[in-house]
């Protein structure tokens, strides 16, 4: 990709870890953890999924880990998001909009989807393989946060979320395969993933569960 | 090994994962998940023991990850199962008696544990890890199955399950020790673990708590 | 490092991965485990961190998993607890007085602090990460028993725990960069987690946390 792109990728990539850092500290701080908790969660929601993926691939030491600009950044912005909480005394998110939260969060979730599923196009990985890794990078870090809470993973049970990630991640896949350019794979996948996530929100969907049903 | 018996152990591995897909599915549908919740839990439940024995020993990119056919497997196991389930308006598996479905998960559990153990012992893993190996492989997809359903794993409360895979295993390991070839050694290794856990359930034999004398 | 030292070195690794094992053990029992569970804990407790910490550094199978000497301590550690248990009717480690069990503690959490730093530098991973990664090893076996146990992480939640190994981590990741013999940079490293662990189980040092002022 031009130099531009490249750019333009890795501002967008520190967003979404950031972003992804705030949710996971908002989580720890719901949940009554200390300091040390809120940096942990906020650090393993922001970087839980692409580390799940590099272990995953065989990558040897993650990216997050041999790059410490993406941990710091996730601390940064846990302790931040602490610091606020402890000094105006609310959850400094609560301001932001509802819909603004869901947008940002969606597109995250897309950046994460799209980028991991070429982190692992590029290893090598098979098509199919590639597709779940992509979708585990857009939610192993949310999956994570709700393991560490002791909780059923809120991606399991509700909403289409992972969903938006499975579909980014096979449009981009498949673009891939049909030999569109990278750059253009990625946004066509990161747009199908961006649209599913706000459609289904604004629309109120969710996938089916059999509940009612079973004996 | 003859390429009949590479055919027959095929099959059996794809049996197993099937199967073992089917019990992750069953599980979430108890647990109230909706399909997406369904679809990891089965590929969770039948690959997870697979992936995190190939992790742990350094495998690279885990089978399950390399082999499209055994994700799709899982998926359309699981796939199948919530479908079941929603039209039919029941557990698909409450139709099959007890004693079968414990005779499957019995056998399902036997080959796994071989195949783990063996995987490892032909990666140059020590005896003792390989035993081990063998174990995580048999129980490793129930237990990650239990943790994302926040539960503690059943493998860790009740039953003589996880040791008849340590059995299994222990046995195999031993026979190759002993110079017995492979095949043989399988089959004896999974003939203890099989024959184990099926008298465990018969005559109802779990391991010893010391619930009651605790504090 | 001299002959000597390395077999102090060595003795306490092992002393640390039997008490770790002890606790792992009496925490299954609490829980109401069965003889496997209590092994399983004590092996997770034990070595899960150094686990946890190769997988993450791309370092093959994990030390724990090629040298049998370490799960069998642990497993022996865990059994033998489990023995007194049933035998003598109550926690063997109830006789213990607390001041012993939280020194041997902060010493265990110490040692596991400073070893992962030294094998995470060893391996050239930066020294940010060297510090997460000692940080994760001596934290890695409790959070790992926690999750088995479905509870929120102890050390997310409560006391200056986690925090010490981070400052041991950070103390020795530091000297070494300041050009200090790795034997002084450890001593260094883990006195200094050791002193700010006992002080803050002396002073009922915690960290802060945001609870009352959540919305």
């Amino acid at each position: 990709m031009g130099r531009k792109t490249d750019m333009v990728l890795a501002v967008a990539d520190m967003a979404g870890t950031v972003l992804f850092a705030v949710e996971g500290a908002m989580a720890a701080l719901k949940g009554g953890l200390d300091l040390f908790g809120v940096l942990v969660l906020s650090f393993a929601t922001a970087l839980g999924g692409g580390v799940l993926r590099d272990v995953l691939i065989g990558a040897g030491p993650p990216t997050a880990l041999r790059d410490w600009r993406y941990p710091a950044m996730a601390f940064a912005a846990g302790g931040a998001t602490f610091a606020v909480q402890v000094m105006v005394g609310q959850n400094p998110m609560d301001q932001v909009p509802m819909g603004v939260m869901t947008t940002l969060d969606a597109a995250g979730l897309s950046l994460f989807a799209v980028a991991g599923t070429e982190k692992a196009l590029n290893r090598h990985i098979p098509p199919f393989s590639a597709v779940l890794m992509g979708t585990i990078t857009g939610v192993g870090g949310g999956t994570l946060r709700d393991i560490l809470l002791a909780q059923v993973p809120a991606i399991l049970r509700v909403d289409v979320y992972a969903t938006a990630a499975l579909l980014g991640a096979t449009v981009m896949t498949g673009a891939i395969r049909l030999g569109i350019q990278p750059r253009y794979a990625a946004l066509a996948g990161g747009g199908a993933c961006f649209a599913l996530r706000m459609i289904s929100v604004w629309r109120h969907w969710a996938l089916p569960t059999a509940v009612g049903v079973t004996g």
